[in-house]
């Protein structure tokens, strides 16, 4: 089949790659729809984080079970799938507190190398959502974004206690703070404040659900959003986007007794408890339990309540991934579908 | 009228002091009934939080109310009060969210100096509540502990999400700590793991309601509560001392989606947050809220449901402060209480 590999820094491969197999009996085989690059993709495409030789790329994956193991109970072959990037058992007591990204029997960056035509699919069960019937055309990126970006931004915008009555802000304008920002929409806040200073991204914000848009980082941005909550911060505060600075500013923007919900894989970043200790904020967050929502979000795209698909602004065939990474490397694209 | 003083170091003295007057309309003057060392007051006794100069000590306190200023409505003279170390106004937004001690107008370490004879306390109607009448003598020790110690190890166990169905550990055996204890029952936790070595603390924890004591720290700590919690963790874990051992012994004893509650005032802590990131905890904590929780701690006190003034072990005149800071830096005591 044709995979994506990465073999060094911004040195990216479309190539033919064994078929994948049924190697546990609790395995399923699934033929891709679509595939994508994540933001998070970008950290070992710009050697941020290392990769240890030729790496298989892709964590994000819909599409139809071609094949299960002999323990699949719940899967069957023919269904069309949407499942999340930590295969997860969905029994254990950690699943059942709804944190399925750290499962007992977890296998986190399953699959490997979704950014290609087939992919094997850890603990099918516990793992995939099968969808009510063959999706259209139109629906499949929506439920491509599910499987992680959604399902990300969600997390966050739960994490933050997002709802009625509250003003939530979202720091990092990548496809999950965007999404985050349409999840505040759907759990009922009131006022959502955008962070972001490229155009088409509040553009894309504002079509999602935000009331405000703030261009300023950093303290700046921290202080904007007093300015715009009384002097007091905002209830809730996502943070998309994993930098010292995003970190801090998002703290920095919430009330005291207000919650954080961080998403953003954190990359050297230190929390000065002393500062944190007295700012008396909620922080909550990691990498994001998909499967607890993928129900309720397949759900919502399936009945077309929101359209989660329009963060992919760009697409392209698989076999020229390594532009859908310099799109987004370059931010000339929010994110990238890939065709296989 | 005779009040406490820390010159420097180790250096506690007792001596004269102007008498406290009314200089605001919103003040109190009360003639304290009783009034204690606190933990907190040993980090600048040792000299680790640097003094400016001679520092009245205290800002735990009961007594009787004196005198109001004008613009008092709530309190009256002859009441008998209790008053948390945060003076706030009771009705601001962040107050009505229960945040006292981050109140807008809140005016920490308030009052100056109550291990004295009298104290002025700012914002009265916003920082007091009376009790139904006159206590008796043996029930003042647990309203004074509801001041501070009692306040904070319960906003420990409500930032834990202490409560029915959950394994709750302490880290700390100190005052707070073992308060944080009595209220992990009081919430109604199945199962109460005390964090302690020390043998005369670890019975105080038992009578408390610690259904379990766990003698090791740090790596070994975070290790023993695993074990005892069938690999994953407490889902509640009090903080209640503030160093980095202690914050990471928290972190690492807890379950994944479990919460942290913080109380022990963090010195030249960093949480290192890739690791936190992948740990799922909540984390929550700060300065307590206590007049969040004063109305309910002292109906229970009234109601002699809770006895928490069990922690003070050694009681002594006012003049020999000095003697009860010495007996709390050498742990001889858990809590001096000084009897003005």
């Amino acid at each position: 089949m044709r995979g994506t590999v990465l073999y060094a820094p911004r040195d990216v491969r479309s190539e033919e790659r064994p078929d994948p197999t049924i190697v546990e009996p609790t395995d399923a085989l699934i033929r891709l729809a679509l595939t994508c690059v994540c933001g998070s993709d970008l950290w070992p495409y710009r050697g941020i984080a290392p990769i240890d030789g030729p790496t298989p790329m892709g964590h994000e994956y819909v599409g139809v079970v071609e094949e299960v193991g002999s323990e699949v109970r719940l899967i069957e072959p023919g269904q069309f799938v949407v499942g999340s990037f930590f295969a997860s058992d969905n029994t254990c007591e950690i699943c059942r507190d709804g944190y399925h990204s750290s499962c007992i029997n977890r296998q986190p960056g399953a699959p490997t190398g979704s950014q290609a035509q087939y992919a094997r699919i850890p603990l099918a069960d516990g793992t995939l959502v099968a969808t009510p019937g063959m999706p259209t055309e139109d629906m499949i990126p929506g439920l491509l974004a599910a499987s992680d970006v959604l399902g990300t931004g969600w997390f966050g915008a739960v994490a933050a206690e997002a709802g009625p009555g509250k003003t939530v802000a979202v720091v990092g304008d990548g496809a999950v703070g965007l999404l985050a920002v349409l999840a505040a929409r759907q759990l009922g806040a009131d006022r959502i404040i955008a962070m972001s200073r490229h155009e088409p991204r509040q553009r894309l914000a504002r079509e999602f659900g935000a009331t405000d848009v703030v261009t300023e980082r950093g303290e700046e941005g921290a202080k904007r959003i007093k300015e715009l909550t009384n002097g007091l911060g905002a209830h809730s505060v996502v943070e998309a986007v994993g930098t010292q600075e995003s970190m801090m500013q998002a703290i920095r923007s919430t009330r005291a007794g207000g919650h954080v919900g961080f998403v953003g894989v954190l990359h050297g970043v230190e929390i000065p408890a002393e500062e944190y200790f007295f700012s008396h904020v909620h922080l909550h967050g990691g990498p994001a339990p998909v499967r607890r929502f993928l129900p309720e979000l397949v759900e919502m795209i399936w009945n077309r309540e929101i359209e989660p698909g329009k963060v992919f602004d760009l697409t392209l065939p698989l076999e020229e991934a390594a532009e859908g990474y310099r799109a987004m490397d370059e931010r000339r694209a929010i994110k990238t579908l890939l065709r296989p």
